[in-house]
């Protein structure tokens, strides 16, 4: 068992694995042997590597936890290092650009399945991991016609067992929802950070506090994210504006009624999110 | 002590008044004798008023804490019902429309001064209340060059009484600063909730979760604070469609790098947020 990248994402899928005992040896594989001291010292691995010749000698898995631009060369460094019986996943927030460069190449193609563990926190590295992740929570494997199926089967067994629940979508699908659910909300966080005068934030409480959270996140991973779902995200935003412009619309022709109306439907969406499968509030300020 | 209008603000004055011993007589006045009976079921008042002329009889502070579209209106009535060394305070989300129209009339000018406790919720009604709802928040007062100078101590130690930390602005610096603070991350926050199709709610987590948490809000309430503070929040999502903007043209133009420093200030600005003021997480999904 390999994990390629061991921060947020990785060092807890380490911590879950070996929680569960679910894996006889957790390697991490990275480029910074600091971090992948940490990542050990927190109980996420067994073991850290640099080199990947190393790491995925002999490996049944190899799980992909680096940012979306780098997954594609992850795997198929995996490949080349690895037996051919490896499964590789990987837990990208973005999949149609990741699962279309991997399935060019035959080799990658029959090895590969796409995951994305929605999952997260505003924070990065292996130090805010946690072995409950995933407990409960959705993760999207994205197979297509061209998939191996009993890498799907091994990819579904992988993800459930750290406790995931799991949904299959198209690629396509896949970028097209998590653009709204994910990459939206992340942009309009930033936005709304951005637009606040800095001298008014004594005056800003729960409302500013929970609207602009995940802008504390990485811009280097949330730039990457953006771009890898560009298409997607520019429709969303373009949804976005309109909800914007209806209410400035609105205000302009002192229209109550259209304001009414307008947030009664907003009101009426996020009564449906799934209270149910909601994570636990963060403690984060 | 008059507390007018018994939901979340009114019901929570009423439990801090009454948990710290700070009033003999917690009344409420409101128009539904359903919802006084449980505000003092909840404790949060010692007796519910329908009658004004009974309510206000001999009341030394009477509170205001109706939806903003009625605070000036509920305020004349406790002018004309109570006794001329009343003190007049509100709770209101916005200032400036409410101080001009009460500064208007002598009697209301030397009786009243303007509050915004920065304390809330999504949720509405006396039974969401909690008497450390203001301890350690902010409590803007804004008086202006024609308020009394002993009510503006009274409702100093008022709000200072029940926990608030008292800042003072003019009705205007409140507006403007509160647009930005509160309407605007309200917008934003129903803008998505509205944007974002229900059937991906399932794909959604922490941070779709924390940025529409807020759009559970009434939409009575929201479309008359947008109405009366409508010029400064429309100034303030002016401000806000710039920065969508500067991200849809960084997307189409695929500049990451502008994406990068895009996200880079909105997170600078959010570290800015200070944290030893922050309110506890909710715990509502």
């Amino acid at each position: 068992m390999v994990i390629v990248g061991v921060g947020l994402i990785g060092g807890s899928i380490g911590l879950a694995l070996r929680a569960r005992g679910l894996a006889d040896r957790v390697v991490g594989l990275g480029r910074d042997a600091k971090r992948l001291n940490e990542a050990r010292d927190l109980g996420a691995i067994d073991v850290g590597e640099t080199c990947p010749e190393t790491a995925f000698q002999g490996a049944e898995i190899a799980v992909i936890c680096t940012p979306v631009s780098r997954v594609a060369h992850d795997a198929r460094t995996a490949m080349m290092s690895g037996p051919g019986s490896i499964l590789i996943t990987d837990a990208g927030s973005t999949k149609r650009a990741i699962v279309e460069e991997l399935e060019r190449d035959e080799r990658t193609r029959s090895a590969f399945v796409g995951a994305h563990p929605i999952a997260g926190a505003e924070r990065s590295g292996a130090r805010y991991a946690r072995a409950d992740l995933f407990q409960g929570r959705t993760c999207v494997l994205t197979p297509t016609a061209r998939t191996a199926p009993d890498r799907l089967e091994r990819a579904r067994s992988f993800w459930a067992s750290i406790g995931s629940r799991i949904v299959e979508l198209s690629p396509t699908a896949h970028d097209d929802a998590l653009a709204y659910t994910s990459h939206l909300p992340h942009a309009v966080a930033a936005a709304l950070a951005a637009a606040v005068p800095t001298e008014y934030l004594d005056f800003a409480a729960g409302a500013y506090r929970d609207c602009t959270r995940v802008a504390a996140a990485s811009p280097e991973l949330w730039s990457a994210i953006f771009m890898a779902n560009r298409g997607p995200l520019l429709d969303a935003l373009a949804a976005y504006r309109d909800q914007i412009a209806q209410l400035t619309d609105s205000l302009l022709h002192r229209d109550e009624a259209a304001i009414r109306g307008w947030w009664e439907k907003a009101r009426i969406h996020r009564e449906r999110f799934p209270a149910a499968r909601i994570v636990p509030p963060d403690d984060a300020p």
